[in-house]
C-alpha cells in the first residue's frame, strides 16, 4: 500500500469516528436531560474514572495508554459541556457554549 | 431508558472509538515509515486541512463542528507524534515520546 492507499483507509475510519462521537454525544444529552430532572450534578468524578479505566482496559495499542487518555480528555471535556448546556439552557443560548471552564 | 442504561451505550461506544482510533494510528505507523523511506515531511498541512474539510462534512451533529475540531486536533497531534516516533526512532526511544511539541 502506498501513502494515498494508508490516507483513503484513514478517511474511511475518520467517517466511521465521527458518527460514533456523535452517538456518544447523543448519549450525553439524554443523560443531561435525565440529571436535569432529577437535580444530579454533571461532574461526576467516580464516572470518568470508570471511563478512563474502561478505555485504558480496551487499549490494545499501538496507542499508548498516556496518549489515547489525552484523546478522551477532550472528548470527555465536551461531553460534560453537553451537559451543562442541557441543564442551563437559558445561558448555553446566550453564549458561546464551548467556552465554559471545565469544573474540574 | 435510565442512566445506567445510556452509559452502557457509552461504554459499548467507547470500546469501537478505542478500536478504531488505534486502527488509525497504525496507518500513521504506516505512513511514517513510507515518509522515512522517502524523506517525506511529518507535517503536511494541506493534508491536515483536508482531515478537518472530510470531518466538518461527515458531521450530522449534535456535536457542533467546533466540539468536533477540539477533539480532532487533539488525535491529529498524537498522530503526528507517532511519525516522528517512527521517523525519528532513536529520540523517541531515549525520551518520552508525547512531550514533543507540535511543530503548528
Amino acid at each position: 500500500m502506498d501513502i494515498a492507499d494508508w490516507r483513503k483507509k484513514i478517511d474511511d475510519l475518520d467517517r466511521k469516528l465521527v458518527q460514533l462521537m456523535n452517538e456518544r454525544a447523543r448519549c450525553a444529552h439524554e443523560i443531561g436531560k435525565l440529571k436535569r430532572n432529577s437535580a444530579m450534578p454533571i461532574y461526576e468524578p467516580d464516572r470518568e474514572r470508570i471511563i478512563f479505566e474502561n478505555i485504558a482496559r480496551e487499549n490494545s495499542g499501538p496507542l499508548s495508554e498516556k496518549q489515547l487518555r489525552q484523546v478522551y480528555e477532550r472528548l470527555v471535556d465536551i461531553m460534560r459541556q453537553i451537559q451543562r448546556d442541557e441543564m442551563l439552557p437559558e445561558v448555553a443560548s446566550e453564549g458561546e457554549a464551548t467556552e465554559f471552564e471545565p469544573n474540574d
